[in-house]
Formats: structure tokens, C-alpha cells, sequence
């Protein structure tokens, strides 16, 4: 694998091909065994055109368990700031001596651009692209959720049949988006919840099912419901429903917690907001798998990077 | 030892403890002799809230040196900015692989609120929580008194009778209460200087002799003087005396430091702002342990990190 | 070497020892060969008290790749922010070990007022201290001619004879007056270029011809052609030309870049604002050094590090 730019252009085999190289890196990276010194002596860059802790300190994590050197360039007060180009950026760090770069960039396609531009010689890792897709994210989702079906017996498995319900403001998601097109690649089945001003145009020709009622969508028996972040920055908008609203109508709250089968994965990206996109009391319980996100995160990160950088077919 | 959360409930023998195995990190931490590879494949969480540079400075070079991985996580920009609450953040790190988390926050009370919360599993370092503790500082501080009156037979000595005067802002440090709770416990008299606008209520029950006259104070030849920072974001308040009066009235000025014994401890757990606090030649007298602490702050650290973490008893 | 302040400073021989050690360092920076372990256990501070990514990243590689730890101070939120001196921040972060303090300020004379305080025993590197000297940039730039003049065989030689061209904001830019005094001292024949409201006074006295028209200047036929950047915050100021006079009358378009010898390098030491001091098609030509200028950078930088820490002879 030379870069990773996206799930929609990955084929079934090559991603489950991913997760299992994620599961070898699992003990690893619940650090139950010490570091693997593969990738001692390569550079990671992480280039964080806009900000996000939590994505650079997994990334971070996982090159570090990896044995290699990080260094970390964030837009902020940098030359980024004084009208550099992003090709001129990648060039400037890839010049430094860097084997991968990992971007975050507020334009959708930043990270396809740099990897078309055949400006750098170094492995490019999507690590959010404007509203375009979140690579690593769907990958960990994906682990998560085949991992809370078939546990150890996981190896090799795809997520055939499996029901999954997306909601929220599915319009700005990076995040759905990478989910959709690597949950249907692997044979799950997608339904996306959103009020209609918060859904792309081009939705009714993705292969999902589309849906503006939450109450329905899970009188269904999904077997995963994953809410996604509202972003602050959107809520005051024309086309948004405000607080109130939005938690009463899109919020999974303690009663449409309760109506859920007991085996029902609950899941989110973070950072929540609570009592808006999800109750303390679905966040917190035993269905849960917010914080499973979060530490496969560090694996499917490893996985990546060892792909990309130690030259393995995933 | 767990966490370390305050120095209020450190016992006089633990306290002890900690002291000297920050001994046994001196050489370590001068680079007398090389790194320690107790910590390695271990990682430390740096969670800051709150700005402070010199303290996570301190933390990531005392971790470096027990070989452990540092990650940081600064509040701006990052998801807390987002509304995430502290538990969700804390569990966030904690599930991407930690083994301790340094926290400095502008509330009192956040770090044992996320000890008692049970949330996570890593080790707890409180590293200052709003006007309440800093308990490396308190640590440092002790450590530096009794080396410069001990010297090298320093291993097991308390501070039995030592006349410790602490000047400024008490009302809002939390340097001031982890001394004195520390201090006392280890023996020494300590004597609280500060206008009546700068004292808590609570002081008067406090294990202190309360002052609010610093000449007064500096007349009974007390062993060690520590002048406390203003922290300038005050220096305004309706409370707060304006800079020329707090030098007149509350600075160690040259006047006044050379009416100290010449074996009079000066120390000041900086920044330092010359001239208004502390006068030049107090500050970089001979008689001043400005910089001691500063050294004794990393060994202080590695003891507490290699204490937490490699599960010694202090 | 103890420290390295400036380019004023060194003599031939000096000056050669450096850009010969950094050819010694040259694989290890481009990672033809593994990290050597020559500064294990040491550590280097940068302590940044104006932001510059490139170049703080620079120094981190390098440092890095001999193996040392690296801690980093930005002003931005730190002490120096809560009124502390230069003087107080930087014996407080030598107090903590440290072996060698890298040094970008915003004060021209910085660097050497910090290494004639005495104030503390690291070694001091210059990484740019106003609009003085920026010492790194000078010999990286010095290396990048060699090399392209000499290629393998550099090793030893200077640049006499060499026609340089410097071209832009003379007045307000380290970057030349460390070229201008390096590369005169080694051989090379330098002429400044830049509208007489753009350079400074005292010019007349410098070893270098001035001329106010870069047409004639490029007429000369120099051997390299370095423009320097155009620091935005100026670009309103009265003395200073509009973005479209500039580009006219000071930029490197493709008109002036196609009646350039085609053996001319091209330099600029970044961020480049394209269309403005270089055309795209200037700044990505074969004749461009800009990207070795990034890749050479690390090796000086190494070179510089590895002589005031493991205390060789240049």
C-alpha cells in the first residue's frame, strides 16, 4: 500500500487486509507486549493544516509503539500562516527527510492532491480532508465493530448483513462518509438519519438507505448506532436546528437508549457533546464502544503506518 | 503510591520517602550519569489545561529521563475547547494507551476529582489544580531546603524546626498551601506574610503563623524567605495593591535582603518579575535557591513518575 | 566551538570545517544510513521566542538524528509572556539539563547577549535573532553553492570567485547579512539588490556592490541568484512598495528567469510566496536549489550541533 487516501477506493480484500494487520498490532498497542522497533530510524510527519488533539496524539501513539520519530507540524504560526502553498509545505518537510506524511487539511481532496502531485516521495496518510473522508476513522469503526461481533475469531472477517444506523449532520461527515463507503464495501448495510437540510444532494444516489425520523430508523433493530459530533461552529447557522431541537429530534437520549436491543453497539467519534448528541447514560454504558474506538484507533493507525512504510501488501 | 494528588495527606514518612528516592534521581537528572531505562515503553500523558511551560518543561524531561514516551495535550485548540468535559477527555488518553497522567488544571480540584472518579486506570500526578494544590512544587521546595541544609547526609531528614516565612499572594496560590501542608508535616514553623486582602478566610485556622507586616516578619531572622509569584492577570483587581505599593510594602528588595542572616535561604518558584516581587541582587545572590529548585523540580519528578509507575512504596 | 552567533565571526578555516563536517553528516541527514547515537543522553532546548516551524523542525530532525532529546519553549503562552527575562527563562531551562540552547529572538542580539551573560554553560546556537544574523541559514546556503559547483569533490574548498546576487528586503533580512558576511569570507563576490527604502544605511561600508535595478544586476550573468523573502507584516508599511510594484520591479518572473545562464541556481531560503518574489516557474526549474537548501539545512544543523556538543574542532 503506498498511500491511504480514502475507503471508497479500497476493495474488500485490501481492507480487511488492514484490520488484520490491525489485530496484530492490538497487543501492541495496549501495550500488553513492548515496542516493535520496525519502523526505528523513519520520520513521521504530521502536517495539521487545522487542528484535532485527538487524531495527531493516536497518530502520534502509534508511530511511537512503531519505534519511529514524529514530528509535528501544525498550521498555526506557521508558514502555512505566511502563504506558503500546501506543495510548497510538503516539499519544505519532505526535504527535511520524511518517510510519511500525515494531513489533516480543511479542503476536501488536500491529501489526494498531495499524493497526485507526485510533488514527494513520501507514503501520504488522510487524516481528515474538509468534508471529503476520514480514512482511519472508518477503518477503526469497522475494527470496532467486527471486533464486538467475533471477538477473537475476527481474522479474516467482513461485516456481511450487519445493520448500521448513521446519524446526524451527515452533510459536513467526513467521518459517515468514510464509514459508508468502507461498511457497504465489507457488506454491512447503511442507513443514514439526518434532517434533510443536514444530507448532501448527491445522498439519494449513495448506497445507503435514507431516513428523517430517528424513532423509526431505530424501531428497525439496527445492530450499531453511531452518532456523530456536531460541530460547534455549525449550530448557529440558518440551516441548523438549534440545541434544543436538535437534541430532542437527533439526540440518542435515555428513552431511545432504552428502546434499544441489549446487544445494540452504540458508538460516536468523540469528542461528545453529552445531553446533546447522546445521553451520560448511553455514553456510558455497557453497549458503549466509544472508548474501544479510541484505543483501536492506535492499532488501525499502526497498521497504516506499517503498510505504508514497511512496504507490506495489506 | 498511586496517584499523588496533594501534600495535605502525605504522611511524614512517605513524604520522607519521596525526598529521598529524588535523591537517588539527582545524578540522573543533572546528567551526572546516563538515562534510566525504568520507565521505557511506558507513556506519560501531559493534560494541560492551563498554560505552564516551565512545569510541563519539567514533567517531560523527568519522564525523557526515566526513558518513558510523553505525549501532550494543551487545551487550546483541542477537543476541550469543543465542550468535552474532563472525564471524556481524560478517558480519551487513557484509552489511546496511558500509563500516567500529569494534569494541571485552572479548577480545584480536577485531579482527584479524576482519581476518586474511578474513570481511568492510570497513575494521577497532579501537576497544580486552580488555587488548591501543586504538590510537586511543595515537593521541590522541601527537597531543596533540606539538601541545602543537609547537604549529602540529607537521606531520612525532616526539616525539624526550620523557620520557613512565605510572602505574597497567598489568597490565590496554590504553591503556598502545598508548603505549608508539606512543611509542617515535615517539621518546619511556617509563617504566612501577605495583606489582608491576599489571605483566604480560612487561614487563621491554618498550621501558620499569619503576618501582615514583612519587615516585621523578616525580623525574626527566619531560615528560609520564599516570595511568591503575583500573577499579573490579578495586578488589577479591586483587592490588589498596584505594582509601586506591592514592591514598597511586599517585595524582597535590596533594603531588606541585606538585612537577612547571611545563611538565609532566598527562593521564589519563578518566573520572577524583577524589581516588583524580588530584587536583582536577592535574586541571583548567593544565598538564593532559585535555580536549585528549578534543578531539584526534575529529580522531584522522576521520583514521583518512577513512584506511580514502577509501583515502588515512598 | 562553543557557541555559534553569528557568520561576522568565523574565519575561512572555520567556516570550511563546519560545511565539511556537515558533508560528513549528509547521509545520516537523508537517512541513507541509520541515526548515529553520537549525542545519546544529551539534551537540546529550542527555545523559540518568535515562531519559525521550518526552522525549528530543522533543528529538531538534526537532533534527533544524533540521537539527543529535544525540549521545546515557545513564547507563545509561556513565562516569557508573564514578564520573565530572557535571562530568568534561560537559566531556568539550563537548570533543568541542558546541554546545548538553540535560540530564535526577536531582539537582534540575542543570541550573544545570552552567551556574554554567562548566564549559563550550554551551548548557544543562533537560529535568528532579529534582523542581524541568522547564522544556520548562512552556511546551509554556503553548503548548497559548494556543492552544486563542486558536487562530490566540495569537500575543503570555498567559493572564490562565485558571483552571488541577493535580491529583495535587504533592510529587514538575517537571512543576507549572514550570507553577505560567510560568503565573502570564503571566496565569493556578493552584490545586493533591493529599492533604496529597503536597505539599510550603513550598506555602503558592506563588502558587497549595491544596485537598485535587478535588471542590470542580472545582466552581470551572477552564478546564483538568491531572493529573499518578503515579510508580510511589512508589505503596508509606507517605505515599502505595493504587492504589484514589487513583483515588477523586484521579482523573479519568468521573463527574468529565462534570460538567466542555464547553469544559474536559483535559491530562496522559504517560505516563498509564489508571483511574488519568484514565479512558479522559476521557483520549480532544474536550476532551483531550494528544496537542497531544506535537505542541507538538517546536515548544517547537525554539523553545528554535534561541534558545540561533542566539542570537536571545526
Amino acid at each position: 500500500m503506498k498511500h491511504l487516501l480514502s475507503t471508497r477506493d479500497l476493495d474488500r480484500d485490501t481492507a480487511i487486509g488492514i484490520l488484520d494487520v490491525a489485530e496484530d498490532m492490538a497487543d501492541v498497542a495496549r501495550r500488553a507486549v513492548p515496542k516493535l522497533p520496525t519502523l526505528q530510524g523513519r520520520t513521521v510527519a504530521n502536517l495539521f493544516f487545522e487542528d484535532s488533539t485527538r487524531t495527531r496524539l493516536s497518530f502520534e501513539a502509534a508511530a511511537k509503539r512503531l519505534s519511529a520519530d514524529v514530528i509535528t507540524l501544525s498550521a498555526k504560526g506557521s508558514s502555512v500562516q505566511k502563504g506558503e502553498s500546501l506543495k510548497d509545505t510538503a516539499q519544505t518537510v519532505a526535504a527535511m527527510g520524511v518517510d510519511a506524511v500525515v494531513i489533516r487539511h480543511d479542503a476536501s481532496g488536500a491529501a489526494r492532491t498531495l499524493a497526485d502531485g507526485g510533488w514527494i516521495d513520501a507514503a501520504i496518510v488522510n487524516a481528515g480532508d474538509g468534508t471529503h473522508e476520514h480514512p482511519t476513522q472508518g477503518l477503526l469503526d469497522a475494527y470496532t465493530m467486527r471486533k464486538a461481533r467475533h471477538g477473537d475469531a475476527s481474522r479474516g472477517k467482513d461485516l456481511d448483513g450487519l445493520q448500521v444506523t448513521i446519524v446526524g449532520d451527515i452533510l459536513h461527515s467526513r467521518v459517515a462518509r468514510s464509514n459508508l463507503w468502507l461498511l457497504t464495501t465489507l457488506g454491512a448495510e447503511v442507513t443514514l438519519v439526518a434532517p434533510a437540510t443536514l444530507l448532501p444532494t448527491g445522498a439519494a444516489t449513495w448506497p445507503a438507505t435514507v431516513r428523517h425520523d430517528l424513532d423509526e430508523a431505530l424501531a428497525q433493530n439496527p445492530d450499531v448506532v453511531m452518532m456523530l459530533r456536531i460541530q460547534s461552529e455549525r449550530m448557529n447557522a440558518a440551516f441548523f436546528p438549534n440545541e434544543r431541537e436538535y437534541a430532542r429530534e437527533w439526540g440518542l437520549d435515555d428513552a431511545r437508549f432504552g428502546r434499544l436491543r441489549p446487544d445494540t453497539m452504540v458508538m460516536h467519534p468523540g469528542p461528545m457533546m453529552r445531553g446533546l448528541e447522546i445521553s451520560a447514560g448511553a455514553a456510558d454504558s455497557a453497549r458503549s464502544l466509544v472508548l474501544d474506538q479510541v484505543t483501536n484507533g492506535v492499532s488501525i493507525r499502526m497498521a497504516v503506518l506499517y503498510l505504508v512504510l514497511a512496504g507490506g501488501a495489506a
